[in-house]
């Protein structure tokens, strides 16, 4: 059973871009990060409940999908599940409306004390105040010998990367350079010793880098 | 006629590392950047004039032989060209002994004045106090309808980059983090633009990028 955690990053390493802007939330910086992605069949199925069928099925559609696979429990930070930009609302469920992509216990790592929630489609959130490894302990509980994903945000993933709790990560890279936001790889030197690291190219351009133990 | 520019950096972008020692004066930062390129058979024949035929002949070996081919005229900077190793060696000639890998004209960046130094395998060094267009244009001439190499190091690299006038950037990814030096990408934001970008992966797992116009 191994912890894994997928990002999307630029050349110059950056997971969390700066420059959002009122009309586009995210950043235009956002949509060159996961733009391969997001153009997936995986994603249009799994997240935009898209059922035509379409969308790329390439390398990147290969990493969409494992993305999804055997994954028994989620951990995430609060940015990711919305907490910052919906401080006030006491009702607020994710961003992801009743069909969650999760299909599995999710723990959101908040000082917020919630009960958890429910969807019909697998998806629970509970809530823990915990630090990494309390939360992993907790999520292996959770995923009955499946997989636990590091859901993200950046700051959560760089947490997990730094004390040494990932067993796979994947990063794809997208083909550009950002300048600006939050990068990936500062103080974590050395990363790539106790995994093998092996590349391979999609279709789009973004370079799959995988560091497995 | 193109302007040409090849670097080794780390997943985290550093080009110039840290970390120098002196029983390992480039540190072994330096050493893993640069692995899979000194392994090739290119690299061993042109740089350290080992005619034993041995070396790597793989991906990583076809960029080091166009790394040498086609090229009339090389600009570099004064660190690599070592006077700030030996500030105070008014006879220094460069790193390379009698038979430096350029075969063509070098430009050395510098505020030094010295008269020019010719070597028989047809490297000659000529040294200029100019800025990266000027030096250009002096390269275009002395290149005669060929290719001109923009050498290095890594500042002389991003002033190039930053001026625009590079036409073609080739990147070996070596599969680490330093997480310490200067990188490459600072201040480059969105260099992609006005550029094709291609990757292919190495059997050494370097992760060749290329930034064509």
């Amino acid at each position: 059973m191994a912890v894994r955690l997928d990002l999307n990053i630029s050349l110059d390493g950056v997971v969390m871009p700066s420059g959002q802007t009122a009309e586009n939330p995210m950043g235009e910086d956002w949509d060159k990060l996961v733009s391969a992605y997001a153009a997936t069949r995986t994603f249009r199925e799994r997240v935009l409940h898209d059922t035509s069928g379409e969308g790329t099925t390439g390398v990147d559609d290969r990493y969409a999908s494992a993305y999804f696979d055997g994954v028994g429990a989620e951990i995430m930070g609060a940015g990711m599940f919305g907490f910052h930009a919906f401080p006030d609302d006491e009702d607020w469920r994710g961003w992801w409306g009743d069909e969650p992509p999760f299909r599995a216990p999710v723990l959101v790592l908040t000082h917020r004390q919630r009960p958890p929630i429910e969807f019909a489609n697998g998806t629970r959130f509970e809530f823990l105040a915990t630090g990494p490894q309390e939360a992993l302990a907790r999520a292996r509980q959770l995923a009955g010998g499946a997989d636990v994903r590091i859901g993200g945000g950046a700051g959560v993933a760089r947490d997990f990367l730094a004390a040494g709790l990932v067993d796979r990560l994947h990063v794809g890279i997208a083909p550009v350079v950002l300048g600006r936001g939050l990068r990936l790889w500062d103080d974590l030197r050395e990363l790539e010793r106790g995994y093998s690291v092996t590349s391979e190219v999609a279709e789009s351009g973004v370079v799959h880098v995988t560091f497995a133990r």
